[in-house]
């Protein structure tokens, strides 16, 4: 809660999925975004990033939280395609909503994901309801811990929110 | 948050492991107990249950959140005697206190299962900061709502705290 | 053993991989092969399928057994593509070898997959030493029971080379 | 199949479950024997031993294969005796014979284990159609190459049968 968390930067996506239009960070105000980046042929991603992901979605998703999926293809790019993102999505049956890191040309790290700072995937990044950082973490994620963490900022969201009120 | 819920009875306990002096519940005022019961050869206390109280214990537990074990047998009664389940603790490495739940004599049943009104083993319980049962829950147990649930408790016991003390 | 095994039809395929040359069922003659069939993005194969085929891959291949795995792509075509296999492989630590199941034009099942009367993928089959179909299976294996017929069919090759040399 | 392989010691077994009238080595010769050591309070045993015992018993047992539970309780005698033990194998769900290993008085080690010369539970040891030691492993056999042995031992013994009766 203090006032050293950064804030979170904007996504520089090129396409989504699993939404009706494209998702900016700054119109998130007010919810907590749990932002986790994969790709899709990353083996821990597939066994527990993504399906952590879809599970925290289907479980805590609503009007004070949501899920964000980015997939921050930074090798085998002629593989990793938006086309086959969205077959991957089908297959695994995703429905959180889901966008494409933008690439600068020539440069093989996403621009979202370089903003961020990320060392790999999966990594999960837990903003709250004031666009702050709160979580940063790379590799497995303990259900249990993100879950505590997840309940105690929306628990403080839901003060500010009454402070806000009063 | 409701008046609705109901306050946690008082435990009848006849021995307990992995802590200096009996736990009493009224003690605990202030803090956030999960309560699991359990009986050490009931498949799916031993491979979810107990695995799932002790993470917790080693994950979330301190000065305001405490983990209580409670062996609740209420059948096989000669083979899950005290000494046995002195022998799992330790094969098993639960670190966290577990209390024998008394029996009245000739009753199957033991009597804090009974006051809880619990259906069976594994059973889960948390009470809040002020005594009341928050969860109740018989069976498998979701990692993901459990951790959010304790960590509302947590961020709703220290928002009372602060507003005792102002 | 009864002479109403089928006979594995030759194979159709475009392109391998994790292997030096094209490989041929019918220089195969005299060992055991394990075919199995996936798809790339078929979540059942990623879980089960291909870690199986690699693991007795890693377990029992050798002189008399091989294993073969087979990319009968049936549907998003232009996802799982051979750039995107090799890929996949790589990531997967893939190190049998591997064909790319051929189409002729237009139609979505592949040319070997069509000849063998898969279902669909994973799917298993398992060849004995004189081109036999011997084992033909859709889904999840029992890896007790492929062990065990695949021991059998290691003792059956065994006893007919000391046979012949007899 | 050397003259080399040991053979198997008689069992001294105190009490039989799961089985009409005590259980003999002697009288299993022309059937391999899959004998697996365990106890009920090893957690090894109970996550991985013992569930591969009966899996084996349920896929392959039949009139050339048996499977055979052995207690072999060296530690926590006072928690793991015959009554908890039918517990036990009550709850999991055991349909295979066990034995208790009978001791020797003041003897932690038990007497069948001490012959065999286990180094702890679990273990498993697979003995052949004529009585000989062919498998002999202590903590967790891998499915695939206990299948393929198993499969490989039955049809050896297979062929000695038609041998012996042409």
């Amino acid at each position: 809660m203090s006032a050293t968390h950064a804030l979170a930067p904007a996504w520089q996506v090129g396409q989504w999925f699993n939404c009706r239009q494209p998702l900016k960070l700054e119109r998130m105000r007010g919810r907590i975004v749990v932002l986790h980046a994969f790709q899709m042929l990353c083996p821990g991603c597939v066994s527990h990033g993504v399906p952590l992901a879809e599970r925290v979605h289907r479980q805590l998703a609503g009007d004070d939280l949501v899920v964000v999926g980015l997939h921050t293809v930074f090798e085998h790019h002629a593989a990793m395609t938006p086309v086959a993102l969205e077959a991957f999505l089908h297959e695994y049956q995703i429905t959180h909503p889901v966008g494409v890191d933008a690439h600068a040309p020539g440069v093989a790290i996403p621009l979202t994901m370089a903003s961020y700072g990320l060392r790999g995937t999966p990594s999960m990044v837990v903003i709250d309801h004031l666009g702050r950082i709160r979580m940063h973490e790379f590799g497995k994620v303990d259900e249990l811990l993100l879950g505590s963490m997840l309940g105690k900022l929306q628990a403080e969201a839901a003060a500010g929110r009454e402070n806000h009120s009063a």
